[in-house]
């Protein structure tokens, strides 16, 4: 798969102390735990890569590793920490250094499958790997960085032959920002159900970090996608709604010169703006302002950050032609999913009436004067894509000028409410019995796919569809929702391999909310 | 070549808390420097591999490096100590660690050649690497651990697609307890003794540390063989005479339950003797002390130290036969020189006459009731050495059942003054014109047939040994001598690969002694 083509945007950024500062104090406290190995296991290869227990955490204690011997410690389900060890000597006094290599695993497949053959344009320097040099035995060690795993094989590269190694006090300290309450179980009687809100409220508890990360093993970053669907999951659940307040004064910290918001930002070593800027990313900040003050009522922070929210708005409807519709581009300029052939206008259009939507109840609460021009705005872009988008003879909406269809738009300008609620329905209905050949490759796509079938009442469908798709991640041993998650294409990864993918994936956490707040 | 087999010495240790405290107190201060880098070269083969300068540090700093791209810094010299530089991002804001991969050399080999086809008995985590990965950029890093190094290799394993590296402020922050002062240069007017000397002094200095030790690659230990010919370099340049008196009481403050002194000692996390013994290191503890005591006249040290002294004596001596000899073993019983062929019987008698002279000397000072005894065993053990070892039909000394003739047995014997000085002076001419098969691998063994020379007043031949095997290291590009050379054979190593020898060793260090004690 090919690496996204990004836009050049030469603009410089400005940054906006003010908000910033607030950003600052409002910096939460990590709260730590300790996990320990709950097993020793092996990799076998049996429909894909399985852990197979082969042993307790003591009995690693009565082994001496040697020069080439490695173990894999199962922690029993997915953490996000920093890991320490005791390493003694056996044998004779130590004559040479210890040499071990730590490889960490969210899933398995990494801790088993040889990294040395990715050829994939993400950096390899995501994989998850640590060598350690003990010059003193025994040696209390505490490993340099945070780690996302479930698993960690640990490899005695070289000791000498005079001596050999014992493990011993193997933890991982694990850091989250959520908060050491677990939220309550959802109302639901559903087993699978259950299960998969628990799941959810694992994964978002594991991206919940100093900001909301996209992943935390990739890219333990502040993505403005993945923040507006995990504040929704943290209402529901942790209710650590500061750090929702936090990530948006973050995003209204440093804007282009414009005043356009960043896809993501980086933290360190001080707040900075990406050089991405997507379309439909930059809109959600209105969405995930008008959800916290939805969740909140807090119109002080609504009146620091409605100017920045109501410029995303006007930035993107400087990208609207004559007829109404959301000019297109060829290059990586919305994200709306994971997918090499998706065109992304349609969805675009869509995206754009959600955030206008949203912004339209914000300018009730704030800027009055506004109102009626943006309910007529909203009005002529949902005219506009019925009459320019909208394809009769295939019964669905049809995007750029090769008029894909694909399951992004319709969903899209569903959840953007184009057309009645009937139309709607039979349009969620006809997705399923012609489906279009441009599918959804992501949680986070068919988060919306699921949000849109509840918007036009199919609930047995959303809930189905959550089961179907959830569920099956669940059946394939997922502790924490994936990052990508194709059922009919296991393998599949938009980087080139499916190690690289992430295993604790923000965007993929909604079902918590989901279940949550349509009482599934 | 195999690896020596080691005698099981199943006594366990005796700690003498005195003279480990008085060791303590004596700890001393390590003095630091900065080192940057004189070049940037490439590794070509021309002959062996050689450095080619290939741009100036400056330089450096317009370069970005890549996923891929790696650099040589040439240091100019060898160097201890530890590595700092900064990390700088140049391109978009970093979105993946950077991963960098360091290789440090002592000569250039060490970081041309790979490191992965190693197979000897030595461990691999003796080779002198790092890898670095940065979560936030810039980064200014301080690399964990001390590196010895004339060379370091840098490779940018990964950075990601958007961003690449500028490396800046490399420096090495050298470590060294010899002292700021470098000694006078010696009263030679020969340019290349002249050479030979500086080099000597550099070796020496790398590797003063907290202890003196072996190597600053490789063991990082205080072997008492080296001990012994690095005190006696220091008294004749830093004079850092503290540190030899430290190093007597470490020996001294853990022995065997029987009081025997271990081959080598580990400093951390606490001063433990290593479980190798060896017959002849033993010994040196006597001799290294009576050198200490000649050097400062510090009787109270001796006084200390005398009853740990002459135990060795006496363990020693009680592997002579009935007829005066040293009892032959076919294990790893005596160290003398790395030779698998090597029949050490002749000349550990060599050693333990050697040893048992400079017993004498101390007896002398504090323990008179001794003297006569010693002196009589001295001369029984010179007896025997000419009516059992001698050869008379070969004109050669011969060792072992195998009546092996070596360089090693003669120039032990000579050191030992066994036979009067024509005789001695005859043996040393027909080691020259009839050298035997089994020769000498090592500067440490060379240094003792120097020595003899001069015992039997060949200073020309002394010299012309010296020039030529030391001065041909230099001619191989030494910046400090070597633990292995053998002209004939440039790849030798005892340990399986020439790239495990340690190429800054004590053992090495002694044509400063000889060219100034001696006059030369």
């Amino acid at each position: 798969m090919s690496e996204p083509k990004l836009q050049q945007h030469t603009l410089p950024t400005r940054r906006h102390p003010v908000f910033l500062a607030e950003a600052g104090r409002l910096l939460p406290t990590l709260h730590h735990a300790v996990a320990t190995p709950t097993a020793l296991v092996t990799a076998v290869q049996e429909n894909g890569w399985q852990a197979r227990h082969c042993g307790t955490p003591a009995q690693l204690m009565d082994r001496v590793l040697k020069t080439g011997d490695e173990v894999i410690l199962d922690f029993g389900t997915h953490c996000v920490g920093r890991l320490s060890l005791c390493c003694e000597p056996v044998g004779s006094p130590p004559d040479a250094p210890a040499h071990l290599h730590f490889t960490f695993g969210e899933i398995i497949d990494e801790v088993a499958e040889p990294l040395t053959g990715y050829d994939g344009w993400l950096s390899t320097s995501w994989f998850q790997q640590q060598d350690l040099y003990l010059d003193v035995l025994p040696a209390q060690v505490d490993l340099p960085r945070r780690y996302c795993c479930r698993f960690v094989k640990i490899r005695v590269v070289a000791t000498s032959r005079k001596y050999g190694l014992r493990l011993r006090d193997i933890r991982l300290h694990t850091e989250t920002s959520a908060g050491s309450t677990h939220p309550a179980a959802p109302a639901t009687a559903d087993p699978l159900l259950q299960q998969i809100d628990a799941v959810s409220v694992l994964t978002l508890k594991n991206c919940m970090q100093e900001v909301f990360e996209d992943g935390p093993k990739r890219d333990r970053r502040l993505w403005l996608g993945d923040l507006r669907l995990q504040a929704q999951v943290n209402y529901a659940t942790f209710g650590n709604n500061d750090l929702v307040r936090r990530c948006l004064y973050l995003f209204a910290g440093v804007t282009r010169e414009d005043g356009l918001i960043a896809a993501n930002l980086f933290m360190k070593p001080e707040v900075i703006a990406d050089d991405t800027y997507l379309f439909d990313y930059s809109l959600f900040f209105i969405a995930t302002l008008a959800d916290y003050v939805a969740a909140t009522g807090d119109d002080a922070t609504l009146r620091d950050l409605w100017p920045t929210a109501w410029r995303q708005a006007e930035l993107a409807l400087a990208r609207v032609d004559v007829q109404g519709v959301v000019t297109d581009g060829d290059d990586w300029w919305s994200f709306i999913d994971w997918h090499e052939q998706l065109n992304k206008q349609a969805a675009s259009q869509g995206v754009l009436i959600y955030a206008l939507n949203k912004a339209l109840a914000l300018a009730e609460r704030v800027d009055a004067a506004r109102v009626p021009a943006i309910a007529a705005g909203v009005a002529r872009l949902r005219a506009a894509a019925l009459e320019h988008l909208w394809d009769a003879e295939q019964g669905f909406f049809a995007s750029g000028a090769g008029r894909q269809v694909s399951w992004a738009s319709q969903v899209w300008l569903v959840l953007a409410e184009v057309g009645d609620v009937a139309f709607r329905r039979a349009l969620m209905a006809r997705l399923r019995t012609e489906p279009p050949a441009v599918r959804m490759n992501t949680p986070y796509m068919m988060h919306h796919y699921v949000e849109a079938l509840l918007q036009v009442g199919e609930r047995d469908a959303a809930v189905a569809a959550i089961k179907d798709y959830w569920g099956a991640m669940i059946g394939q041993g997922a502790d924490t929702f994936w990052e990508l998650f194709d059922p009919e294409n296991p393998g599949y990864s938009p980087y080139g391999s499916r190690l690289i993918n992430s295993y604790c994936h923000a965007w993929s956490c909604t079902p918590a909310w989901l279940i949550r707040t349509f009482s599934l």
